[in-house]
């Protein structure tokens, strides 16, 4: 046999990428894009409907103007964001950070949660985490070839009909602990949490805590909302010296900033945990991009002197109550949140045609799948289904409900409510 | 035995980042940082000392303005850029690409040549590099796990004694023939090449890309100098429709645009191995960056009309041959570049005191370090050791060469050849 005959197919796939199933942002932006309803009001993906703030724009301008910012940056970051964070976060960590070795920049929050997966996950190592979850944590812990430990969280009881507190979702502890087993090395940790808008509680993530510290698993806690809060924001990373030893929080620069193209994120941690975050980042995209690292180090720097913070969480909540107040109008009940720009709507009460109909892609799933079709087909508003952070056997879980991202001008949430008042006719009990 | 006594060290790191070696240019630079002569000329990194040209600077701000420049993009990439990369190259691929489907946008070359091994190696699977390599393709393929084979290239037989050109430097077809087993997956091709600078010819490529085929193994052609080339260069992608499906061209906007801290590359190639190399891409970075994604558009769409491809190529010529003029002068023969900013050049005539003090990690490394170390220390200038990008057994083949990188200001040429007039006192035969 010749050495041709016996090689496999040249332009087989690896088994990490071979899948090529549509993802839910390719099928809602399709149907959005496909919709007689033209412009769609898009409250799918959570990217911002407006730019970052003018202070921020002016210093990427001024950090094209120099050369040293068009070039390489050091692997692990520029010096001058890599200070300009310690700086910032120091006050909430209750101690001084060391920006040359706690802290280190990731081309995104994405790019900086798979170096740390792929920093200390070996393949055949398990990860939790918990449903819904953010997709790309699945194919980030699956790269390196972690094994992903899912664990759902519990949605209020009368959710359904009635409209409570993001903070009703919850974790079993027991259901947590019995989750972990001698392979677990990692558990992925989100607050303010997307989709729901929970932000965790000191006592839950004391709780988790204090269990990763007996078994000694790494928690990564990507807290890339930490200035969309509207509830008291605990980080996880300051609640006790144990528990700090064995967490990486993540950070993002386009969600403090208003710039999800950016591509700036971080990981903060304790040294002995950071240097191989920064290895895996190094052979993963070597360095970071220049110009926006800069920018994003002089938005850190400049951030209090124009009462930057405060107007983004003031100005994010209020888009959130003025949104809600829709489903009050219409009698959805919705979760209502307690940080970040997501809202997860209880659509059980809308009763959709039962000869509507749906394309096969999305016949085959989940009601929330039919549900987003609907309302961008008929309304012309997009919308994202849960249960595509969810597995499975427990997508059941949120299959009456809706996403809605409020990170848009006033003017795109006020199109999107008068449009989605067409919903009235479509509800009943 | 309780589960905690069962659980190993929860710091350990994995595998793949264990290795916290001091690579090249970590040593380099805190050689420079610590030379009694300050500042350091560098010519080490090949990152440029001036800035983008004008019009592409002036588009990266022009893209600030617009938010939906400064969110998410595709993951696939803008499609303005992706359009703007097509128009430019289906001239030089004799044939229209794609831009959908042919193209894809990663961040940065180096992430981009990691997604194509991500894409197609599976664990244990077989890549062949010609050393000398660019030290990023080797931990790029063992990250999927895959296996590097080397192959290395021959420098001219009197390459310590003259001067000759870069096209001198030699694959063996046997030797490499000799590599391929029925694990080889991909093999990577460099042209122009880094450190050499040579362009391979059309009949080099065409008997690799002809053994390629025979065997079925997909080519993987890093050819981001591809507007610096100063004799005839052939892309092996346009060879024959044989050669063009198993091939993947990738390219640099940092390296076309001297922005090498933008992190926007791309691959051009067939479909079915372009969208495995999209899905790779989004499971790491998931999109690039986007107002620079935007700029390089616009780079590439005005290029044309501000002459800035021939002047590119001209005024790095001209940067080569001022900057070798001092080599000539001191009788030290250099591999004369065919395209590329690196020049190599042979030190076998330098002779250092023999007393001279070199710390530990410098003293243990093959020649190339110690003159590097010298250089610093005693001229003030730095260049890089290429012994880095062999394997330990062949880097004997450049224990006496260096390498300078000429994408640098006129002025920073003039102080480096000044500076270097200070070898001739240590030149003997």
């Amino acid at each position: 046999m010749s050495a041709t005959a016996e090689r496999r197919d040249p332009f087989k796939p690896a088994a990490r990428v071979a899948s090529q199933n549509q993802d839910v942002w390719t099928i809602v932006n399709e149907a959005a894009a496909a919709s007689p309803i033209q412009p769609i009001v898009n409250m799918g993906q959570g990217f911002f409907g407006y730019n970052p703030p003018q202070f921020v724009i002016e210093a990427a301008k001024a950090s094209l103007d120099k050369v040293e910012c068009n070039q390489y940056s050091p692997t692990k970051g520029r010096p001058r964001l890599k200070k300009a964070i310690a700086n910032a976060y120091s006050p909430f960590f209750g101690r001084e950070i060391n920006p040359d070795t706690e802290v280190t920049i990731t081309t995104g929050a994405n790019e900086g949660m798979l170096s740390a997966f792929m920093a200390f996950v070996e393949p055949g190592d398990e990860v939790i985490v918990f449903e819904p979850f953010f997709d790309q944590y699945i194919s980030n812990i699956e790269m390196p070839g972690g094994k992903v430990v899912y664990v759902p969280m519990h949605p209020p009881p009368n959710g359904s009909t009635t409209t409570s507190s993001a903070s009703e979702w919850k974790i079993d502890m027991h259901q947590l602990e019995a989750a972990i087993t001698p392979r677990t090395r990692m558990i992925v940790l989100n607050s303010p949490h997307n989709p729901i808008g929970k932000v965790f509680s000191r006592e839950e993530l004391l709780a988790v805590g204090e269990l990763c510290v007996k078994h000694g698993i790494i928690i990564l806690s990507d807290e890339v909302y930490d200035r969309l809060y509207y509830v008291p924001f605990t980080r996880v990373a300051t609640l006790s010296p144990e528990i700090e030893r064995l967490t990486l929080t993540v950070g993002s620069g386009g969600k403090n900033f208003y710039a999800t193209g950016w591509r700036v994120g971080w990981l903060i941690g304790p040294e002995n945990l950071i240097k191989y975050v920064s290895a895996a980042h190094t052979r993963i995209c070597y360095s970071s991009v220049s110009p926006l690292q800069e920018a994003t180090a002089i938005g850190f720097e400049e951030a209090d002197k124009h009462g930057f913070w405060e107007q983004s969480k003031r100005e994010m909540r209020a888009k959130m109550t003025k949104f809600n107040a829709v489903w009050d109008e219409l009698g959805l009940p919705y979760s209502d949140p307690e940080g970040g720009y997501f809202v997860l709507v209880n659509m059980s009460r809308v009763k959709m045609p039962a000869d509507y109909d749906f394309p096969p892609h999305v016949a085959s799933r989940p009601r929330d799948f039919k549900l987003s079709w609907f309302l961008i087909k008929e309304l012309g508003v997009a919308a994202i289904p849960p249960t595509e952070f969810f597995t499975p056997q427990n997508a059941h879980i949120v299959e009456d409900w809706l996403r809605f991202a409020v990170c848009k001008e006033d003017s795109v949430l006020e199109s999107a409510m008068e449009r989605l008042r067409g919903l009235k006719k479509y509800i009943h009990d």
